[in-house]
């Protein structure tokens, strides 16, 4: 099973919206399907929504009329400009996008077909990519992970995330399927419940033992010792390594710091953003106030407040051990090993 | 308006369990009602629970059939032990209780009357004590505040979880009254939404700025240095100054000791167990995975997961800037401040 995958001339994604509750998947070749999607996070993680993205350029040059190779490129133009709209943070939408508007640069045949077909090869190479980064991270994390160990996540970084196995959660699964691995604590992930939802409902297909925790229940795990070590996912990394990523990572990065636990992030490094020095020129988004006054559409909160709602966080580089990508695990400095593996020096 | 009183002969509480949504009063003079309510958290706050115990057994004494001196002792003494296998964490559920015992023990008079009357003295005493110290905490806590602070607060410590106007609440209230809060951060505090139904309900009817985050956003407004004090209640302080509070307190007090954040403890001297040395022997209430896997009757939680859901944790005293007493403000070190404030040496 596949988050997101290309079916002949169509994009099939899980609705993550509906999960636990019921397994929907929807079928589309209308990219106003997945730009609204991504939006409210039927698709999301950020590997997913790159993946996702690529491919709604490649419907948007598809569905053009007339077809002509003008109109496709007009089309996936526009289509780049609104799903760069969706989600501000996430760095892979904006890794995604740039290199399907490279194809479009680059591709000056007159034939739309051949346009058409580039587009769809670069999306696909997005995919394939991803799914091997997820591979190659669950393999190169697992390393980081002794007999015995009982872990902590955050938010949701499985097969749900990403085209292929996972980031973070890949790490922990692999180490699982090492008999590494005793207990997973998993944090529900307020306010959308990314964890409880989505990372418990992974975990128990794949028979990994799970505890689902509210997410300020850590600071007691911590205190009696239970965490051997954190693996969370990323959105956006900066060029010096803060790591942008669900909103309660950086708290957990603290706690962890000062119980001397090992805390881990894995990513692509298609969500290296050398563009960003550090993690005060990454964007992060606000969520509307709605998430967290409502619950499955029931109001808990009082009336006659307000809410403010980021939907990440920013974990400076310090409080991170190592940062684990398919091009290697980086460690402090990370400025350096970043420029080597995305091939960028820092601010470039 | 109060949020236990004692009218004629029944207890009259808000259910706080139907807030924000719904003002419900219930008025009983059944010591079963009362029991299932502290239970529920219909009756929360350990203040609150203190006084709604101590009228329980008046009530329990009072419905004594026959009204005779060894039958109403009988009914209160059960009454006792029924209220103190509620909740186990809230010391103050234990000084009521152990003072209305003392009251049995004391009152030798054949008289079933003069009995009744003793306990309901007893409880009118704890209520009215409750009040004024909620008053003092108030005035004294706002001292610590300065001009244009904007705080932050977790569950709810206000009208609701006492007998008078509330704890680290009132403390806030207070400042606020005298003009000096700009505004207050409310976790919402999962699982129960203590923070988002509760405090931002009581903070809307007093016309303080609040605005509820969900709990891990905290270490987001710590970075951005928007907090100039943490404010919080407890269900039981050790001889030591160890805190146990609302799961999530801890996590709280070290974001705000990596912040350089002063962290306020607010609570009547009702609130501190002697005879805890440190918080390693407070006993941490566990509350049923219901309450983390549903929200509102809807499950929002995968199945096959199992969950841990601690309803409090232990802040160590050296991360405690002050701790707010009815009787004065205590700093480190705590056990001198709690020995003369309590009048018993730790571990007495």
């Amino acid at each position: 099973m596949r988050s997101v995958e290309w079916i002949g001339e169509s994009l099939r994604f899980i609705d993550q919206t509906r999960l636990p509750l019921e397994e929907v998947f929807v079928r589309t070749s209308d990219v106003n399907v997945v730009v609204e999607a991504i939006r409210s996070l039927r698709i999301r993680g950020a590997p997913a929504i790159g993946v996702a993205a690529a491919f709604g350029v490649v419907m948007a040059a598809n569905g053009a009329h007339p077809a002509t190779q003008a109109a496709c490129r007009g089309a996936a133009e526009n289509s780049i400009a609104l799903l760069a709209a969706t989600r501000p943070t996430a760095s892979n939408l904006f890794t995604a996008l740039r290199r399907m508007k490279e194809v479009l640069d680059r591709t000056t045949e007159s034939s739309s077909t051949a346009l058409r077909a580039a587009l769809l090869a670069e999306a696909d190479r997005i995919l394939q990519e991803d799914i091997r980064a997820c591979d190659r991270i669950g393999t190169l994390g697992a390393t980081l992970i002794g007999q015995g160990s009982t872990l902590l996540t955050h938010c949701n970084t499985g097969m749900l995330a990403t085209a292929g196995d996972g980031t973070a959660l890949n790490v922990i699964a692999t180490a699982a399927a090492e008999g590494k691995v005793v207990r997973v604590y998993v944090d529900e992930t307020r306010p959308l419940f990314q964890g409880s939802r989505l990372t418990a409902w992974e975990l128990a297909r794949r028979n990994i033992e799970a505890t689902v925790i509210t997410d300020s229940t850590a600071g007691t795990l911590f205190q009696q010792g239970k965490i051997a070590a954190v693996f969370v996912g990323a959105d956006r990394i900066a060029a010096n390594g803060d790591t942008a990523n669900k909103v309660g990572t950086y708290g957990l990065a603290v706690l962890a710091s000062r119980h001397k636990v090992p805390f881990y992030v894995a990513a692509p490094v298609s969500t290296i953003d050398p563009g960003s020095q550090t993690g005060a020129s990454i964007r992060i988004e606000e969520r509307d106030a709605r998430e967290v006054t409502h619950v499955a559409g029931i109001r808990v909160a009082a009336e006659g407040v307000s809410v403010y709602a980021p939907a990440f966080d920013v974990t400076p580089n310090e409080l991170i051990s190592a940062i684990v990508t398919d091009a290697g695990i980086l460690r402090a400095p990370y400025a350096a090993g970043i420029a080597r593996v995305t091939g960028k020096p820092s601010g470039s």
